[in-house]
């Protein structure tokens, strides 16, 4: 019932892929834990320097034999908008005054943000690394053959029909649909924030018409329900985020677990406080300040840089107002049980269904 | 495969619902042929007059000797405010001018409404309509007694679980659950609108699990894909508005079918413009007009008396630019063919889908 086309590439057992959550959610522990139980797990490599990414990937050897995947945040050029800048201070500097955080945020610089991309590439290529996935958008013509070479899966990410077909035409091998339900970062990149926000019912049949690569279905799957739904629309399998998030073996401080875990579908909002790109997250004070604000903050990454230390201070004092609460829109469906657990819940569920349809 | 409790109840061969479009789109020719293929037709009858309904209900009952229903609209009281009143003349009298419209718009009256509501209700006792559905909100405990002592099968409408929850709770026998991709008005009654704006892929799962009641999945279903999406998640039926409104029986306008059929998964936007209460259409020059005044235009119903002439003459003139568009989000799978072709298309598809899970 589970082997497709997607599933023999990724050499898994079933069509479940653990989404890439940056930011020191993907412990070692949950990536080899969705590999040891038939799934594929993921590293969110965004925010990793080069070394932490090889260290981690040694450290996954030694708890899985079976594979795994990395992801990375594709840079692209932004604009260091002093006002802007200003603008963002004008709420951050009061926080960072209640939160007694002392200097100033350093600002990102591009150069650098491409030097480690390049370094992370180079690290999958020579860890041979058997899957890159990609977000926030395209890697060049360059980096895709060099990847292609070492006979590396690429997996993009998209948001409408318009970035799955570019993803086909970059050479793709298969691409993360993702609906308006998913929480985190949006993988949008064409533009159009609001016009982009599609749900997956309407997304996936429209994109799986589209192209001709495999294409995996990602926002507001938790369950086998959802599962066999994404593969009635076309998906050949699930990428999930908020689901794993909330297992045992994440890395997620259990601030933000509980948040899910107490969280009701329409709690969650779309906002570019965190980051100046737009996620989806559980409302909170953050969010709230700057609520009138959303079109005038900097670009990513730089609001991103601004507000570090805000949000780790936030988590440092147990205060979960500051920090970023990503989820997609199905908290009520979230369990804090281990890895195994749920995707053996998942599978036996989906099982069911199938028999029952 | 199809037959499940709600299917009995309503007297359905498909578990497939019409949505009740109002403003002219159910034609009796339509509802008939929804209801003669194996479905539900529904009568849109918010704007009808208590005459214009029960004409229209023996001009079907001609076509079809099958189940049909009626959908209300629920009437709520607003506020007049002046200034908001002021504010969309802004952008309406210009247009008013460019189109050639003389004289002013008059304005609702709740009373007028909540008798007109009353009547209809009356017709649909007097002529035994077997289904009544409502949006907009709940009827109140009198009304809904009235209906189930006529032993008339009830359906409500809801965006959230709390509203699928006080679906049950007011005893209604079913509660279609809309989407935030569904085309048109949304149903949202409690409020937040923003909020409500959940993807039908997680609010599916969410509200099954929260009522004992039969769910209607709506919002983006225009194939066998997406009905058998929706049964995985729970419903045991869906609500189907764009698919039918492009069926050569409908009497949408042909500019509005056009633009559907036209149109991609990311042209359609969420918009208060046209009524003062939130919906979904295909993005046009009307709506960018009142981009930047969302949030100050008066309650529906007001802005929809205020806007009504200038919809009528824009259509009346072949100008698309002027009229409300509603669309859900999957426009690439719209076809203009027989409600008919478009139910054996359906269910085909679904059948053989069933055999490939």
């Amino acid at each position: 019932m589970w082997e497709n086309s997607l599933t023999k590439l990724l050499e898994v057992k079933y069509p479940i892929i653990q989404a890439p959550m940056a930011g020191g959610v993907t412990t070692s522990e949950l990536v080899a834990a969705v590999s040891n139980s038939g799934g594929l797990g993921m590293i969110g490599a965004g925010y990793l320097s080069p070394s932490q990414l090889r260290q981690q990937i040694h450290e996954i050897r030694e708890l899985t034999s079976s594979n795994f995947g990395v992801n990375l945040f594709v840079p692209s050029t932004y604009h260091v908008d002093e006002d802007k800048i200003n603008n963002a201070k004008s709420v951050l500097i009061p926080l960072q005054e209640e939160l007694g955080i002392e200097g100033n945020p350093s600002l990102p610089s591009f150069e650098e943000d491409l030097k480690k991309f390049h370094e992370q590439v180079d690290i999958i290529i020579e860890e041979k690394i058997p899957v890159c996935s990609f977000t926030f958008g395209l890697p060049s013509a360059e980096i895709t053959a060099k990847l292609k070479q070492n006979t590396i899966i690429l997996i993009g990410t998209a948001t409408t029909v318009q970035e799955t077909k570019l993803n086909e035409e970059a050479g793709m091998d298969a691409v993360v649909v993702q609906g308006m339900e998913a929480g985190g970062h949006r993988g949008t990149f064409l533009g159009g924030d609001q016009q982009s926000l599609i749900g997956l019912m309407s997304l996936l049949p429209q994109a799986t018409d589209s192209v001709r690569i495999p294409i995996i279905a990602a926002g507001g799957i938790m369950d086998g329900r959802g599962v066999m739904a994404a593969k009635c629309l076309g998906a050949l399998a699930v990428q999930m985020g908020t689901a794993f998030l909330v297992c045992e073996e994440s890395g997620a401080n259990k601030l933000h677990k509980q948040a899910i875990l107490e969280a009701e579908e329409d709690q969650t909002v779309l906002t570019k406080a965190f980051s100046g790109k737009m996620a989806r997250g559980i409302n909170n004070r953050f969010i709230e300040k700057h609520e009138q604000m959303e079109d005038h903050l900097p670009d990513y990454p730089v609001q991103n840089e601004l507000t570090k230390a805000i949000r780790k201070a936030s988590a440092a004092k147990g205060n979960h107002e500051y920090m970023s609460l990503w989820s997609g829109q199905s908290p009520r469906l979230a369990r804090n049980i281990t890895v195994s657990k749920l995707i053996g819940r998942i599978i036996s569920e989906a099982e069911k269904l199938q028999t029952k349809l």
